[in-house]
């Protein structure tokens, strides 16, 4: 069911879909069906309407649903992947870098205009098909296992006990729980840096944190086309 | 497409499903199907067929494939909240109170037989229809948030700096992280009480962290009913 972008036709979103093109109006307007309807209950045909293009046009930029759902998850964790290595080549800190990442990442899952994160956890995504996905967020959190593992060899070799056992994979679960405080409609409008807070006080550290945050927002400043509100 | 339970017939888990009865087994084969291929890709049809009933065997216990779904959460939260409630009014430490509330509910997440939590992030959850689990759920949030800044003012009154804020929703947040370590396969056997750790370091507390452990498994042993390995 082709329909023309004429005024009146009723869309989903108040705003004209932010993008340049029709790619990307399409990932706008998918992001919003997914998040708000689910993933399996949104057509190819339910996304066109809602950018006012034929199927016809949708399918010339994406083969399938599957195509759409993985540039969608890419674009929410490619940029974030790409700053976290940046950040870890950096020189600061072991926690200032962490509390960078934290806030960077952070900052995309509180901000972007749709909450992509809560499609992480679809039982589509274990399917083959969406392997480099996986395998992207895989890298995501051995930077942030590494970077956690730094922080706390430091905390070790200073004889401030850790016990019990900080987990490395603190960082990760910590920063995804914005997903949920979005969905919940709760939380601050810092709830980024005081994400990464929680996570550097959670792996048992405890030194200057005012000189921490200085450290953490020069070190989001210098990133190269950094998007985060450091 | 009505079935019996005869050998050879297909089944999904490799054993046959807990449950006395065939509302337990409905609910099992549901939680199977829902977190293993999606809510709205799992028909009535197919969660008959997966327990061996006809369908008009599983209308008769349940309406509507929501009904399931409700249900569903209402196991994975009820309990939990009850024995939230219960450790709120015991004669315990504010912090030990705090790491048996994680302990006891992380316990329920990690070792359930599906991943239930995986489905609170379902648009559908947002409909009228599950208002009542919703605000089972709020109400829980408020209970680990009074607890929470029970720890907050102690630490506050004894001198202890808690800068910069810790956040009250730190414990459900953290909690509920134990779903997507789920979903991603990783984390270690005793994950809730490391995460009942992670909880109590993260809002600033430093005490004594075997005495605070003693605490909270004596805590969890007194519960009436109590499900959780403490």
């Amino acid at each position: 069911m082709a329909t023309t972008n004429s005024a009146g036709r009723p869309r989903l979103a108040d705003r004209r879909r932010p993008g340049e093109t029709a790619q990307e109006e399409i990932l706008d307007a998918a992001a919003e069906l997914f998040t708000t309807y689910g993933f399996a209950s949104t057509s190819t045909r339910k996304i066109a309407e809602a950018v006012g293009v034929r199927q016809a046009t949708l399918y010339h930029y994406f083969a399938t649903k599957d195509d759409i759902l993985e540039t969608l998850l890419g674009t929410s964790v490619a940029p974030t992947l790409e700053a976290a290595q940046q950040i870890r080549t950096a020189s600061a800190s072991p926690a200032a870098q962490l509390h960078a990442m934290v806030t960077y990442d952070g900052t995309q899952l509180w901000t972007g205009r749709w909450n992509i994160g809560a499609l992480y956890l679809l039982p589509e995504l274990r399917t083959e098909r969406f392997r480099p996905f996986v395998r992207m967020r895989e890298t995501l959190r051995s930077t942030y296992r590494d970077v956690a593992r730094d922080v706390l060899d430091l905390l070790a070799a200073a004889g401030k006990e850790n016990l019990p056992d900080a987990d490395e994979d603190i960082p990760l679960r910590f920063v995804e729980t914005l997903v949920n405080l979005r969905w919940d409609d709760a939380g601050h409008d810092d709830e980024p840096q005081r994400t990464a807070d929680a996570v550097i006080r959670a792996l048992g550290w405890g030194g200057d944190w005012e000189a921490l945050h200085a450290e953490s927002t020069a070190l989001l400043r210098s990133l190269r086309g950094n998007n985060a509100r450091a």
